[in-house]
């Protein structure tokens, strides 16, 4: 293949935008063929026929595998890998060169439109699930697109909106599972986002594409606009961003020739961006050949597989759960027969198959299973004679399994949810079902968090989020026991959305939405704020149980943390865990949340076995980032070590001494005395100065007549800059002699 | 007098800084006279004898008011009139030019160690309240500081660190109050604060000093620095700063001549400066001659009048207050005895006089009143006999009066508090009074807000803040009735630290915090996020009850809101009521409180008497900050109009509609397809060209494979910036056609 060096200045900007919605342009003179891109992530979203100008056109069928925020609740990335790996063989089939995918955006707010398509409200979760996916999709030959980066945590005005972000949250909490991913796994491509971050278009910062991205993560691979991302086509090719999508007719490629031909811009920036589109047009062509036709039957398998580990058994009391076969059943929710199973927009897959938990219900019963709609998912039908309906099988049996959930309407690409209520027509179901018969399970269907009013009043709750096309049977798999349920939560369930963190600060106003709560995001504000949860983050029943022994935690060669403890199933049936570890540092120099997710595992124990589960924490994810010298920093100290079962639930606790990154800062006239005093060679000058000084002032050590007491006073000079001792003219210290001080401090260290 | 042109270079300079600690320079030559600028603001805090170089010496005796954070919850700016009228009489009397406040910082978070120095978490009391008291002091010929000038909201790192906040909390919560004094009240010289906002020195921000305070505000007097505030003299008058206190010795003035000299600063800046410092002498000088000495007995009887309207009565059941005289009384806690009246710092004052609760009550008993100190002030003592003899009170007495508090050390200028709690020793001495004797009335003493876990145990408990010299007899007026109780919160009472807004964000490290809460300080917060709260601000309990009747709201000729409702005294003591005006908006185009004080008015009433009372709502404090157009914006609409005894005790609601103001933004390439949808002239035909490109996709109305429903897709649509249609090269519409509907619709504005 050619380089860019064979190439016209026409035809190197030609080769940096799209062709159609779908399709790079090939220049066929020269052998570049054109790559298709196609939406994803949990499946492919291949358009039938010919490219529509909005792509909102009917797809080929692909197995729908749960969304991220099912595939998330299995916190394995091997199983995420796995997945990728399925989707990396039909985007083959399919000769699709890159899919669009994984989005690992930070669940800031329930809200959000796409949560569904996203893993975490934790980075590391978001990052390691991410990685896998990415792993397994290029396994294949096929690329994957790291998305949305960064900081696209809104549908509401997402193409303008600025995510005003402190530096500590934007590097701790929004760019981390981005550093993970791309430092783990480097995806072929990563898509800029639509919105701006502290009011630079995502598409258009050289610091997010190039200093950070590629500069400071060692990014290998191309950047892609999300589909109409670009707001300067010229801004953006300088500040990285390689590939228009969908591209603008040829409009903005002429935009480029005419920037190169008056000197505007460099040559050589389109050099650089033509020659990444290279070489994925090369990686592309390197990939093996994978006949088809797709095996439907095995992925489908692999999707009922991935629902089973992506469902949450949220509460079971009395243990109801798992059925019995000979159970009398109703089955009441519309949900049953007609499941929510993937959210709308750019991801929504036209799936190969769709099995419904009614009919896999059925199938695994062996006694008499009723079926009673309930309510309508679209709003007609006589609301009252539904539930009637529903409360006359329900009365008539031994158990109930209602199925509630979000409309398909609730949540969606493009727009933002305004409450997490599910809709009052269920819930009064729900009653009424619960008043007809109170052994009621109830599965619920939903892409983002909803309130649970209920919970305390039904003995079963199992969240089966959207499950992709095979979630019905893997609903049943779970509902029978034949799948032990092993997920845990990936976001906390708050009580109330006036608890969320960003409330009041979501969606923002005006172009601007200030991301006020800093690193304190998910569990960590709900910890750090001590706010009742309905379930906290971590967690997830299981119809074994587990016990852990006791930590231990020590520093390795390299510098991670290993962690290892014991866990034992203590119960009748092989399950699997997820064992988590927290760290925390007390009197740290910057805030901290209680506790914060730094490495998981998800492990199979047999009953009565138990395994030595080890966990690393990579000292990198011990880093905070410091502002003082832009920089991450690993603080030294001794850190508590909660190994726990969810963040709420911690079973052993340990510690581990960490020797901390030197951050060697200059004294300067900025110091403040208390600075001057921590130093070993200007402490004892000083504290001698001041001494002098108060007994000049005729003050006694208290402060007379100003302060409470000596410690006061103290306080108070401690954080007095000593350039600004300049102010008080007549001090026995002249300035030069506390610059000279300073001079001898810094020369010392 | 001279003028500017009088003087040299040198002349000039020297005039911008101060000679000493607390004087202005003469020159002589020229007959300008030294002022003297003093403490304050609760009192007036000269130093006796020599000026030494930090001020910490003691001073001369003075009438101690109480601070802030008593004379606030008087909700009364005719009572801060009078407080103002006789710190300006002191102020005369002792040759005093300048007393050093009202400080009016808003109470981000109660662990501010400055809190008792401001009035509340709310900018109209702040704002109220403060101009009160400046136009108490300035009707003597005195002038004042309003302080802290500005986002000075905690001691922590204050010389340093940045108060990082967006436009409109910074503007609507941090600036208002400022601005409503600066208005109303027009003081002598606004003092600059020592920390940074948004990154900028307060010291040296022209935006802050000139254009916001002299351009927007209309200031006509003089800036002058917080002691040690300067950063860089000569950026720092740029700016607008006239004036270093307490100057550099001359090292300074000598920068700003060097500046002159070699050009960098022009010497009309100077000019300025000088001539604001030779107004405000002329401005001393014709002060009235207000003759001594001071009339120390009518001082302290205002001091006492005061404190009694400071009180606040938490709580009352049982109606155990006021306590009848002849009751068998144990007074137990060290404060009854020796009393914590004030906070430490730069307003500390050596008071006139000081009475004790203790002495008070003694006088006003007819019974036998026992008393026991129950825990040491200075932490030395048996801590455990203490306490026993307490209990041993307690358990013989009809009645406990349990002076509990903050000691001085635990809030001051200089260091913020680390928790809210009473002290341990306190609060178990409680427990155990309690046990022994329940009917027990807790009198407070404290700065800021503390916890109040055993709030529901005590029938009655007296918020008695710091109540200045004449507190303790102001204590027993109360108890006993002879004044009845009508202070209210002007900050809320939080049942948990961190329930605080600014918890996480308080106060920031490494030099920065982030107001990440916005505009939801205080009640705003708690109300939005309908959290608990101990006792809401606003709320205050009276020895009788009021019935408000049905309020009415109108807008008046000059656009303000006036609003009218009877109160009535439903009672059989005369009191006194606060009477809240509250407004809303809902579905407001930015973020908004529930509920907004806006107006509130302090009525005295006889039993079984009605008033008409009448508030005014200003029209510019309806106004919020438009990000937009940099503009105060009244949004039209029909505004709910609470009035209430409380932020969480509504007694009548109505509404009032109001004309919004225009905001005329053009549409630009950057409006999305809703912006201009909404147009007038080009809504119908992008209507129509978004059909004609739906039925050229071949997608059906409801985005066919990838959106939930039509409503979906246009929700989605909305939000799409026209100008990046242009990445959708082969729409049916044009940039140019797009280009030319936007200039049609704007001409057609």
């Amino acid at each position: 293949m050619t380089d860019t060096t064979d190439l016209t200045l026409e035809q190197k900007a030609a080769l940096t935008s799209g062709a159609d919605f779908w399709t790079t342009k090939a220049v066929p003179d020269v052998g570049i063929p054109a790559l298709m891109l196609t939406d994803g992530p949990h499946g492919l979203r291949k358009q039938a026929g010919a490219s529509d100008h909005l792509g909102l056109a009917d797809s080929v069928p692909a197995t729908c595998f749960p969304p991220a925020v099912g595939l998330g609740a299995s916190f394995d990335p091997e199983l995420a890998e796995r997945v990728g790996k399925a989707l990396g063989v039909e985007s083959a089939i399919e000769d699709v060169a890159v899919i669009l995918g994984p989005g690992i955006n930070i669940k800031r707010s329930p809200l959000c439109g796409r949560n569904f398509e996203y893993f975490s409200e934790d980075p590391i979760v978001a990052g390691v699930m991410g990685a896998g996916l990415v792993r397994g999709i290029q396994s294949q030959g096929v690329g994957s697109s790291l998305k949305h980066f960064a900081a696209n945590n809104q549908e509401f005005d997402r193409m303008r909106a600025s995510s005003d972000i402190d530096p500590r949250p934007l590097r701790e909490i929004y760019l981390r599972g981005f550093q993970r991913v791309v430092q783990d796994a480097q995806p072929w491509t990563v898509m800029c986002s639509y919105n701006r971050i502290n009011g630079v278009y995502a598409s258009e910062d050289p610091w997010l594409l190039t200093t950070v991205l590629r500069g400071e993560w060692g990014f290998e691979g191309l950047v892609v606009s999300d589909w109409g991302a670009v707001n300067d086509r010229v801004t953006g090719l300088v500040a990285g961003l390689d590939l228009e999508m969908p591209g603008g007719g040829g409009r903005t490629d002429a935009q480029l020739v005419a920037a190169v031909r008056s000197g505007t811009m460099d040559e050589k920036a389109l050099d650089v961006a033509a020659g990444r589109m290279l070489d994925l047009v090369r990686k592309a062509q390197a990939r093996p050949v994978i006949a088809g036709p797709l095996d439907v039957d095995a992925h489908h398998a692999l999707a009922r597989e991935v629902a089973g580990r992506s469902i949450v058994l949220l509460r079971n009391e009395g243990e109801l759960l798992p059925l019995r076969r000979d159970a009398k059943l109703a089955v009441v929710g519309a949900f049953a027969a007609q499941p929510r199973y993937q959210g709308a927009g750019s991801s929504l897959i036209n799936p190969t198959k769709l099995d419904t938990a009614l009919d896999a219900i059925r199938d695994a019963a062996a006694g008499e299973v009723a079926y009673a709609a309930g309510f309508a998912l679209d709003e007609a039908g006589d609301t009252a004679a539904l539930r009637d309906e529903a409360v006359a099988a329900a009365s008539a049996a031994d158990v109930v399994v209602a199925f509630l959930g979000l409309p398909a309407a609730a949540e969606s690409e493009g727009y933002d949810r305004e409450h997490i209520d599910l809709p009052a027509v269920q819930l009064e179901l729900l009653e009424a079902v619960l008043t007809a018969n109170p052994n009621t399970v109830v599965v619920l269907s939903n892409g983002s968090v909803v309130a649970l009013p209920f919970r305390d009043r039904v003995p079963a709750i199992v969240e089966g989020w959207l499950l992709g096309q095979a979630g019905g049977s893997a609903t049943a798999d779970v509902l029978f026991g034949d799948v032990n349920p092993s997920g845990k939560l990936t976001e906390t369930i708050p009580l109330r959305l006036e608890d969320n963190p960003s409330f009041g600060n979501f969606p923002g106003s005006f172009g601007h939405v200030r991301y006020g709560e800093g690193i304190f995001v998910g569990y960590r504000w709900y910890d750090a704020r001590k706010i009742e949860v309905a379930y906290p983050f971590g967690h997830g029943l299981s119809y074994t149980s587990f016990a852990y022994g006791d930590a231990a935690a020590a520093v390795d060669a390299s510098g991670d943390v290993v962690v290892t403890v014991p866990v034992t199933n203590t119960g009748e049936v092989p399950g699997r865990e997820i064992v988590q570890v927290y760290t925390a540092l007390a009197d740290s120099a910057v805030e901290r949340a209680p506790r914060e997710l730094k490495a998981f595992a998800s492990v199979e124990v047999q009953p009565g076995q138990t395994r030595d589960v080890e966990l690393v924490v990579r000292r990198a994810d011990l880093a905070y980032w410091d502002v003082r010298v832009d920089a991450w920093i690993v603080e030294g100290g001794t850190y508590t070590v909660d190994v726990a079962a969810s963040s709420r639930d911690i079973r052993s606790t340990t510690t581990v001494t960490v020797t901390g990154d030197a951050v060697n800062l200059p004294l300067t006239m900025q110091s403040s005395i208390g600075d001057l005093m921590a130093d070993p060679v200007a402490g004892p000058v000083v504290q001698q100065a001041i001494a002098a000084m108060m007994s000049d002032a005729g003050g006694d050590a208290a402060g007379a007549g100003m302060m409470a007491d000596a410690d006061g006073l103290q306080k108070m000079m401690a954080s007095f800059p000593v350039g600004r001792l300049a102010g008080f003219g007549s001090l026995p210290v002249s300035m030069e002699q506390i610059e000279g001080l300073i001079a001898m401090a810094n020369a010392a260290r």
